[in-house]
């Protein structure tokens, strides 16, 4: 790798997945690896101490809301965001390319960038690749995203072409512009689920060249099956010996499917968002932790979870929190719904260098196939 | 002590402060003691490890609202509420009481008890000595309270006096429900800031007798002189040799305040509570959060406290939490604001069998004075 202190190795293959081992300047990740998303500096609800203890290799936070709060100079002068947010290990920053694209309405798209209105006070700015770079480098993670334009497979052909054209230009100003040899900028493949489209993005951003390469523009509405065929062709395109990085998944089962095609990262604000609204990730299926079924349930959140809440608790306990609103029920079931899927991707690791990945895989599915 | 597992000595004297020692079924307590409150089986915001980890000795739960949310018998089913909310050191719940006197509107205070209409959905209900005991004797905690009226020093002196004769024959009342030898069940003295009711109310809350003595009907509304001249009045009449409970306080210098007119143990929601608002306590004096000035304040929230938060973060990180209202704000606020007062209650414990308690009464008012 070009970039200081980072390697990658694939250490196992079984089928088109992959266990893999990424150096970074504060310490290594396995993978497959599910990054927990700390959207503010902050996972929500969880210490980061507590982040540790779940087996969290890498935390996931959010360009676009640090640059306007706190602003990256205050988390500069904290020496980036490991020290402001006291997280030691590896850290990976987005471009702000998803959320200054999810503000349809007050965005203009230009071709040196986009022009949108701050969410936070109304103000009008525009982000650029040069721009996301520098915030980027300021908040100082060790993995950086290109800026790109994130478009859905549900876009008609000519848009989804130009965003394709913009994400390849754009793609390469951000490579022009990093100058820090500490952090790895990761490229990122758009084109959503047309399959010409995605040929000439992974061509283009392989083209310009990076250390690692992200799949951008899916899980965000398009039908499950073209997500999969995508990412399929993904791991036919992109080089095998370098990181790949799917943005925004974070189911159980969804998990495995795109491990089973190739991918070795991903992140998601599932876990902890379905924690805030009292669900939880279970071996029996997705628990509504409302429902009056659990009034007296004795038994544990998950008797085939060894996290804190799980070896602690009941599950009546557990629904009294989320029924009286209580911060704990947050707090405890966003550690549970973490730790499933840390284990779930430790379990893949090892599954996949035992060479047991399909039958592992399997049995995921029915696990967590129940309740939805 | 006629219940059994307990029993209490005075260890040292300094002054009218005392250095107690306080045994039960589920551990020892030092006193002084701050308990945090844990409402609804939940210190808020604060896992019971974490309690464990401050120091935390005995923990307070609310009669009136497990009664009706999860309602006693779930508890029950967890073999009490060591087992429902999983903090095996003791616990003491209070008589429901003081949360029937506030509701006033829907409230008619009978011979037998008081008839209300529930928060939670409206339907009326009786509360009786009775009902209170048989409800804390379900839910289990070792220290429990004799259902009293919480009657405000502001009252009319024809009302607080009938609050008096109700308190007095409630206590009896009590005393002969109660049948759980396994229970420390506490007299509580009403009577205002009026030395006379004071008087009387001990003289008969003592006549029916316990093993324990709550001061009630203090914090809520009367001045602070008045207040402190009826806890040192108190120190005068109750028997030396027992335990002492003063409800509801929980700022530093009251607390010192009531510590030195023989006070053993008290409660409070304001750590937790503060804490949910942003605020800190601190040798400083008390930290509003929000305040620009700490925006790029790369301290700790405070420099003399030895807990994970101050330990860890720093004041602009936890300001930025504070702003974006990330409820980790609020996790890492109680943890500090409890560890303050159980700090203090250890060092003032110190203090005491050292002699030097006066000269570490003037030292917290003097540390706890800015900021209010």
């Amino acid at each position: 790798m070009t970039a200081e202190g980072f390697a990658f190795a694939v250490e196992a293959r079984d089928g088109a997945a992959r266990a893999g081992r990424l150096t970074t300047p504060h310490g290594v990740v396995e993978t497959p690896c599910f990054m927990p998303v700390g959207t503010k500096a902050t996972v929500k609800a969880v210490e980061p101490r507590e982040l540790r203890e779940l087996g969290a290799q890498v935390v996931l936070a959010n360009t676009y809301h640090l640059f306007f709060r706190p602003g990256t100079e205050i988390v500069a002068a904290h020496g980036g965001l490991h020290g402001f947010m006291q997280w030691d290990g590896p850290i990976l920053t987005d471009s702000g390319g998803f959320q200054v694209f999810s503000l349809e309405g007050t965005r203009v798209v230009r071709d040196d960038g986009v022009e949108f209105s701050s969410v936070y006070d109304g103000s009008r700015h525009v982000f650029t690749p040069e721009l996301a770079m520098r915030t980027q480098e300021e908040l100082g993670a060790d993995i950086i995203m290109a800026f790109d334009q994130c478009a859905p497979g549900t876009l008609p052909r000519p848009e989804l072409e130009a965003s394709v054209e913009r994400t390849t230009r754009w793609a390469a100003a951000c490579k022009e512009a990093h100058s820090r040899p500490d952090q790895l900028l990761t490229g990122i493949v758009q084109g959503g689920v047309d399959e010409a489209l995605r040929r000439r993005s992974a061509a283009e951003i392989m083209g310009v060249g990076f250390d690692a390469y992200a799949i951008g523009g899916l899980s965000v509405g398009e039908r499950g099956d073209k997500m999969l065929a995508t990412v399929e062709l993904m791991d036919d395109l992109l080089p095998h010996d370098r990181l790949r990085y799917f943005m925004g998944i974070g189911d159980p089962r969804g998990i495995v499917d795109v491990i089973a095609r190739g991918v070795d990262v991903f992140d998601c604000v599932l876990p902890t968002r379905l924690a805030r609204t009292g669900s939880a990730f279970s071996s029996a299926g997705r628990l509504n932790l409302r429902n009056a079924r659990f009034a007296a349930d004795l038994g544990p959140l998950d008797p085939a979870c060894d996290c804190y809440t799980c070896r602690t608790f009941t599950r009546s306990y557990l629904r009294h929190l989320v029924t009286q609103k209580e911060m704990l029920a947050a707090q405890l079931l966003s550690l549970h719904n973490l730790r499933v899927l840390i284990r779930l991707t430790k379990d893949a690791r090892m599954a996949i260098r035992a060479g047991l990945f399909a039958d592992f895989a399997i049995d995921v599915k029915e696990r967590f196939a129940a309740g939805g």
